[in-house]
């Protein structure tokens, strides 16, 4: 009696472990290997057709499926970043590449950085006007030069030497951004007339939120599991001064540690300067030992009480992720190591 | 008896307590208002002359007391880190304004960043060549527009706009600087030669160690207490690409806020961007509780186990500051609340 109530109480405890193990096994989260943005910003359900809405589902889910494959064929994550933000830079309906929005005198400047967690080795193109594919010129950069950063004229004839795509301006043109410029030109004029004799808002420049988003970014963790983070934008409709935001500037808008994690940001790019956004996510997990999600979260939190607004992306180097924003919505997705894709747009998605 | 010795052994616990007051009183600290430097590299006694290490020390002796006086007249720590640069960028001494070293188009290309550590306030000009003070450049990006990063002609038309000195390039033309240029332009030449038929070391441009030094900077600390952190440069000797090194980056090569430390940078500015050295030392103090000198100690031993050198200048909040640097020799200096200035070149000096 004694022994076979033994046998029963082992037979129990084994079907408790396979229970619990079941339950462990459904809910282990699952292993992401590409995180993407397409920019965040007052993007709301009821303001975008269901046809736009497709367009970007679709243009999300191809930049993810280019990303997977090259990492399912053994590529480096920089090849995977590099051929995703490719797709997304081709792409007129984001602010970057081939859909960059309008200087105030009418160019399109564009800004690029990419990022090795192997090595921490960094590249960064800034104000550059006829490179088809920003982001390849910002790999040129770190992989065929002693820099990690080159603006202007100086950074397209370096892009020309290393046998990069060069591209009339006039590439750039999209007749809604051109329009964009426009409405946001005929602001800028009533705002002068309301401001009218101080000097101090002249120099102040535009003030329009909406004017600042769009800007694309990927993380990749390989087969190796290494991480590589890159980040490709437009800029601001009607930017002014040679303004650089942050996306080029590495520790801002990109960065990527495999001890940590990589980064793209998007958003309001003053306060992601301001507070080292991305490196500020590595930091907090290395220094502090947080999660990628708790430090992601966090770094939003600095941005937003200082009054900025946008999101990331983050990816650990064990495939964990992050996607927080404090707009309304952001272009974002996600695919796992076994080819999931998911993408959002909302809040609720 | 008792009562006697009762009395005497009162009397010698006085004065225990007496001597030890005398003792720590002697070994107390300083408080330090003030840090600068004015570049680090291959700075050896046997390789300057006496009339110009006296021209330095004057110079850095020059660019203390403009800052000390600043803070005992009651300034922000902004006003004494920016008057203090004044006289460094107005020194042809230093690689920056006025003694800027040429790019390889024979131009002077200046950078200059400023961050105000009470409110995470920043400022930061790139390529600016007219702008006689490129430190009060940023200070006006920072204070008069919503932007916190400008580059090239647009940077100079908002410096225009905001009323700054400009000057004829002409200005920054130095003999010594030109003969520099000249000097790395046949050894480029050489280095042409040697590296026939190979396309990578083209792309790859002068590897030239000694030409990537003499950045000037400052980090001070008022009476209210805040911190201030500004740095200005020159760039590199024979820069080609429009490359833009760590000086100007936010978190890179300088930072500043008043929970941790203001610092400022000189060095291999490519090792300095992929180490968000400025910012990382603050994010040691922050996360890790680290002090100042251990914080600043550890991001240059990054800086040298990537294979990068060059130095930095730390102050927090309290008045501890930090000098490091893995060079040979480092242009710096210090003032404390009391008005001592002392000021350094050597390894051991």
């Amino acid at each position: 009696m004694i022994k076979n109530f033994r046998v029963f109480e082992a037979a129990l405890f084994l079907l408790i472990c396979l229970l619990a193990n079941i339950a462990f096994a459904q809910t282990k989260e699952p292993k992401y290997i590409m995180v993407i943005h397409g920019g965040a910003g007052t993007l709301t359900r009821k303001n975008m057709s269901a046809e736009k809405e497709a367009a970007y589902r679709a243009a999300l889910t191809l930049a993810l499926q280019t990303g997977y494959n090259a990492i399912k064929s053994g590529k480096p994550s920089l090849d995977a970043v590099e051929a995703t933000i490719h797709t997304l830079e081709d792409n007129p309906l984001f602010n970057a590449g081939k859909g960059a929005v309008f200087t105030h005198e009418g160019r399109n400047e564009m800004d690029a950085a990419i990022m090795d967690g192997k090595t921490l080795k960094a590249g960064a193109v800034a104000g550059v006007t006829v490179i088809k594919n920003p982001i390849s010129a910002a790999r040129a950069v770190m992989e065929k030069s002693e820099h990690v950063m080159m603006a202007g004229p100086g950074a397209e004839a370096f892009a020309r030497q290393a046998g990069l795509t060069i591209v009339n301006p006039k590439y750039f043109y999209t007749k809604e951004r051109w329009d964009g410029l426009q409405k946001a030109l005929r602001e800028d004029s009533v705002k002068a007339v309301l401001d009218h004799g101080s000097k101090k808002s002249m120099l102040l420049g535009t003030l329009n939120r909406d004017n600042k988003f769009g800007t694309v970014g990927a993380v990749a963790l390989d087969l190796a599991g290494n991480l590589a983070a890159g980040t490709s934008t437009g800029g601001m409709t009607n930017k002014k001064y040679g303004r650089i935001g942050d996306s080029p500037i590495i520790g801002a808008g990109t960065y990527a540690n495999n001890a940590t994690a990589g980064i793209s940001c998007t958003g309001w790019g003053e306060f992601y300067i301001r507070n080292v956004v991305a490196y500020d996510i590595s930091a907090m997990m290395e220094y502090k030992h947080m999660t990628v999600a708790d430090a992601a979260h966090a770094a939003i939190g600095k941005v937003g009480a200082m009054g900025g607004d946008g999101g990331l992306i983050a990816l650990d180097a064990r495939g964990h992720m992050a996607m927080p924003f404090n707009t309304e919505g952001m272009y974002r997705g996600t695919v796992t190591e076994d080819g999931k894709i998911e993408v959002f747009i909302f809040k609720k998605d």
